[in-house]
């Protein structure tokens, strides 16, 4: 059988992104139990939130941490964008807060480079930046502060130009991703997590395949771990929790290690679970077990 | 990209097996809507069951086909297997009422030969057969059968020796299957159904990557349609309905066309449309959208 055939295994090098928090590490790999990036630390879209911190009120992040951890978070996502108000101060007072109630790693997420910098310099540990584009601006802006920091950097596969539906022009930009951040700014391959975007399958019901595609071409060509924002993929469909717990085993089959996700929904953190278990990540099925276990008790005390 | 990457979208060139009814045809088809196949009507493990089929009283097997034909399922798979009775008789007796029941088309499944025949003999339409093995005595036995009756063929990649682990070996015992039946008994290449042994993940966490490589070997060399017993791997676990909800969609990425299932499952039933959806084979999401909205409407009555 050729590499090709048995890549559900693994291809010729996997590469592994460790980030951490002041006292606990994560390991992201294609050879390891999937990455849940818990992604509700984020205002955007949520009108009472996003209130609160104008008010200077930041509790509603307590609950969410809160809620991530319970949920199964391996790390969790912070993102501080609210318009008019000082992005880079906020985040940097939302890291230092998350950092006192959990010791997750943390994801710091902004569009914004002064943010990302204000943030990774609150952070302490190593962390994973969200998140780069093959854009020339944005790379120069960011990965500076990547090298500088020695963190970790989630990358998407598109460009001033276009976000290419073909997975070989998405390829391609992975390639131009890859070259400069390892040649041009010192970025290890390994501290480099590829988004290879996931797209609404309602636009286009060949979207899933084409993202499909794309990851296991980078999984054949770099080994790179891989990330994606799975509730994309179900947006403007019907029964959402299902398809989102539906594709990422699959994408799971293609390499994708890790996804940011609300961990409080049950139905997709127990089918990542399950993936982790069928792909051979969980030995003698401990997890899996444990995890029933733990639900039964639950729902007898209830 | 090479064709082995491309591979979750389809190889080279795959097979379709048409089966049929007296009056509706079923295709089994890596570009198609996967294929429930009904597995309930079986007294197998069922001691009321095989007490009420002694006895004369063939009245579960209407119920079971109800429950199967409103779960969702494709095709029927009927097995008569009662100890001490005379299973051909059976077999033969609950097709013509099954038949008369619905319109679906039947899997025909047994391991006596004769049974087979009979159920064959009495079968309306163009029948899958469940199934022969690498071993010489059942492919003389059977293939006559099912070239004789025109039907197709469910095979399993295991011989007198074995049930290998390795992909590899299980590929050659399909190979040696594909040689036999297509050169010794001229049946075609496309009503050969292979089932690649989905075994428990509780007695070894390989297995399911092991089963998914077989498949994607199977796909890619001969574009086979492949079936497999969806509950198999789940077996000795706790929640494995979520095993199984998650297996089958990981398994369709590596070729897996249809499933012998239980259909009165909604979330297995389930996570095969939505993997359906996401691999591109329902056209606007239609089916899964009027899935949603029977159910809605459903709850809406209860």
């Amino acid at each position: 059988m050729s590499a090709a055939t048995s890549s559900v295994v693994e291809p010729v090098e996997t590469q592994e992104t460790t980030i951490r928090s002041a006292t606990r590490e994560v390991v992201i790999g294609h050879d390891r139990p999937f990455c849940i990036i818990g992604e509700r630390i984020n205002p955007t879209g949520r009108r009472i939130f996003q209130e609160a911190l104008r008010a200077g009120d930041m509790s509603a992040i307590e609950r969410d941490v809160k809620a991530q951890v319970e949920g199964g978070a391996d790390v969790l996502d912070c993102n501080m964008g609210v318009p008019l108000m000082d992005e880079a101060d906020l985040l940097a007072k939302a890291i230092t807060m998350i950092q006192g109630l959990t010791d997750l790693p943390i994801c710091i997420d902004s569009s914004v480079v002064e943010a990302l910098d204000a943030g990774l310099s609150a952070y302490q540990g190593r962390a994973l930046v969200n998140s780069i584009t093959a854009e020339d601006e944005r790379m120069e802006q960011i990965l500076p502060l990547v090298k500088k920091y020695d963190a970790a950097v989630i990358a998407l596969p598109n460009d001033e130009d276009e976000i290419p539906m073909e997975p070989e022009k998405r390829l391609e930009l992975v390639e131009k991703i890859v070259r400069v951040a390892t040649q041009e700014y010192g970025i290890a391959l390994n501290d480099i997590v590829i988004d290879p975007l996931a797209m609404p399958i309602g636009a286009d019901t060949a979207t899933a395949v084409a993202t499909m595609e794309t990851m296991r071409g980078i999984r054949e060509r770099w080994g790179l771990n891989m990330t994606c924002g799975a509730s994309n993929v179900s947006f403007g469909m019907p029964s959402r929790h299902a398809l989102n717990a539906t594709f990422l085993p699959m994408a799971m089959t293609a390499g994708l290690t890790s996804a940011i996700m609300d961990a409080r929904t049950p139905q997709v953190v127990e089918a990542v679970k399950a993936a982790d278990l069928l792909l051979g990540h969980d030995d003698w099925g401990m997890a899996w077990i444990s995890r029933h276990r733990a639900s039964t008790a639950a729902a007898a005390q209830a």
